[in-house]
């Protein structure tokens, strides 16, 4: 690979008024997508070169999905000729100047007219080391995969484990944060326990493998409504998934779970899914970041900079509906997304910009394959079967906007309906940080 | 990860004879399938956890499809209960005690009474570290995916290059070894050059990318008929690759390749599919090796060691029709397993044993996806669309075996016929071993 001083952008120049976009994400792309190429040329980075469908992230990490199923190349996306002035760079932003209207990266630097900020959120462990040493976190496709290989060498290690206490610690799995990604993983990893683990390792008491789901607040899904989240514990503990609400964690060694309260719990594996942060760049101005995220007005443009845009998770728009800011899921993102190219426009032909307004959607949360809540418009709540059909469709649809639209469906239908969890592999032992042991023991395993 | 000394290999006692298998290849699945429970226990140990159809593996480097469509879980393989005294360790084998007749692991010892030893090749660097330290093997799938990471990162970068002459050495892909891999890697190289990369890369030149195949001998593919060989050279040549025969590497530094005749090739991408020796294990008597096989007599048995086999590309068994030992390909492998395992239950029932006979059906092989070639039986020899159905129908059958089977013919079919080549995903850029440069460009990608 080259050293970054022969790199450089290759950006071509313009005439045109150039977007740049940093993030290909819900919000990132949705944006992309509606700004014509005719008006202006779109630049857009990224330190991925895909965009991930993130709400099936814990279906990878549990070896029901593969990446390629969730992600979608960016050049891809943007290969076909609508997006002639489209223009993708795979490489980390290092941080943006305002005064002079650039953004730098490891590469070079680039100048903009529009900036917009579309980086979405990282795994925020609240000042905890030793937590983010120990824990695994789930954003990202290596993160899953990571976890997948973890929690398939769990249960290798388990079925060559002489000792009981140390076997139970193996099996057990503390999952924190009680929001849909930790509701959805411990609902997966309960079915895997049922449906899948015991016919792969016979020997092993699967009776014995616990699943601790833990949540500071009083309620899981939080954001849903309290039936919703009254119904999806009931779901949880059906599906034999110990839910331990108002609980903290207090530390992680990689061995031993501490609580606040005192209590301890042994595992091998515990999961980070309890809080984010957003993903802030250098040159941002301190005085427009509050609470992590950065302050915008109505028309997503940064208090006090018209020209430097945020949206999504990022952002951190008060409105009169939502005054703590939009919720961090995939509907504030992209309709932000699809709302700003039309403002852009309208800068461009000198019209006066519109207000965003979000449509609230509702939410939705699957529990384990066969259960879901469902929060619509109107304060209408489901749960059950009506729930999962509405979960099935919408998913559907987004990934209908994918490649290989039918076989991905298929795919994830076919195992969906036959409980089939067909990616099993490890395919290289990944290790967490920090871990000694695990490295040597991966060492063992062909890292020639 | 726990310490080897709390782990044990746990295969519970059992009065019947126990065949340890040392590897879940071809042969080693075959013979494992055909060893009825009621008469043996069955222990098959591999440092991975699946199986994979190396044919198809040239497919995951070009992003084709992904690794779980050539790779099965062996748990899940021999999931059913009619292998419920067949007992998978995910273990490294560290030697062979005939003597005692036990089989040791990292995990502990295991007695054995009739030990298979299956464990296939390894590349063969002829000795010369440097070219292993630079170059990309293709054998197993984290090293497709390695590949893959790589192919794509060039063109990012080459998209990034000012400098016409690093631009090109970007381009430049060398690959090793005229045998099936490199054929294959070649065509499929090419295709994506024709079909893809324009579109994904606007703006690179894709007129400059040079596919080189490099071979020893005086022609490709050795191993066929020689009209087939001609046939092959004619699709490389016509699809654009760059055919050096009777060329030998000297070194490569990760920049230059340098040939035994002086010539050097600037190219930031060598892939080695140039050798292979056998994977052997320690213990296993030197008398009994030449040229890195295991000597074999006609019924797999290690000369000397009537309870110790060898089958597939480790063993070498010479034969009236196969002097030299059977072809390092899958039949061979397959065909010795399934007849291994009537043989041992020739060595319960007191019956004589028989001798193996290689059937050879043919071998076939694809340069991109439209252009074959096919020698069969009979000294039949085809080229062009007949051969490719042949392939095409080989291969699906071959796909039908594993899980899956309408969503993975489906999806590689879709893509077949498109040129679609859907998994363009850097998950996480790998490295070559020893690039320092490379290391430093990764961790700025989110190696946090």
């Amino acid at each position: 690979m080259l050293e970054f001083d022969k790199l450089s952008l290759n950006i071509p120049n313009t005439t045109k008024p150039r977007v740049v976009i940093i993030g290909g994400g819900f919000g990132g792309i949705n944006l992309a997508k509606k700004l014509s190429n005719k008006d202006f040329q779109v630049v857009m980075f990224d330190k991925q070169n895909y965009h991930g469908f993130w709400p099936l992230l814990y279906q990878v990490a549990t070896a029901g999905l593969e990446p390629d199923s969730i992600a979608e190349p960016l050049r891809k996306m943007f290969g076909s000729d609508d997006y002639e002035d489209f223009h993708f760079r795979l490489v980390r932003v290092t941080g943006v100047n305002p005064a002079t209207k650039t953004v730098s990266t490891l590469i070079g630097d680039l100048p903009y007219d529009y900036l917009v900020i579309a980086t979405g959120t990282k795994p925020n462990y609240f000042g905890n080391e030793e937590i983010k040493k120990n824990s695994f976190p789930l954003k990202q496709i290596p993160e899953a995969l990571n976890l997948r290989s973890q929690l398939l060498q769990c249960f290798e290690q388990a079925s060559m484990t002489k000792d009981p206490e140390t076997r139970q610690s193996l099996l057990n799995f503390v999952i924190v944060g009680g929001g849909p990604t930790g509701v959805e993983l411990a609902g997966a990893l309960a079915e895997m326990r049922k449906y899948i683990l015991p016919t792969d390792y016979p020997g092993l008491d699967f009776t014995k493998m616990n699943i601790y789901l833990v949540e500071g607040m009083d309620r899981v899904l939080p954001p849903m409504a309290p039936e919703s989240s009254a119904k999806t514990l009931k779901y949880l503990e059906k599906m034999g998934i110990v839910v331990k609400l108002q609980t903290l964690v207090q530390s992680y060694d990689g061995s031993i779970a501490t609580f606040k309260s005192g209590e301890q719990i042994k595992a091998h594996t515990l999961i980070w899914a309890a809080g984010v942060a957003g993903a802030l760049i250098d040159g941002i101005p301190e005085e427009t970041v509050e609470r992590g995220r950065i302050l915008v007005n109505e028309f997503s443009q940064i208090i006090g900079y018209p020209d430097i845009f945020a949206i999504g998770d990022i952002a951190y728009m008060k409105t009169e509906k939502f005054p703590k800011g939009h919720p961090g899921v995939a509907q504030p993102a992209i309709q932000q997304g699809q709302h700003l190219a039309k403002n852009l426009k309208r800068i461009l032909t000198k019209e006066p910009l519109k207000p965003f307004e979000y449509f609230d959607k509702g939410s939705l949360a699957i529990i384990g394959r066969s259960r879901a809540v469902a929060d619509l418009p109107g304060n209408m709540h489901f749960g059950g079967f009506f729930a999962w059909i509405i979960w099935l469709f919408v998913h559907i649809m987004y990934l209908v906007g994918f490649r290989n639209k039918l076989v991905v469906i298929s795919n994830w239908l076919y195992r969906l309906f036959t409980y089939e969890r067909g990616t099993r592999l490890i395919i290289r032992p990944f290790v967490r940080k920090g871990d000694r042991a695990g490295r040597k023991f991966i060492r063992s395993y062909g890292e020639e």
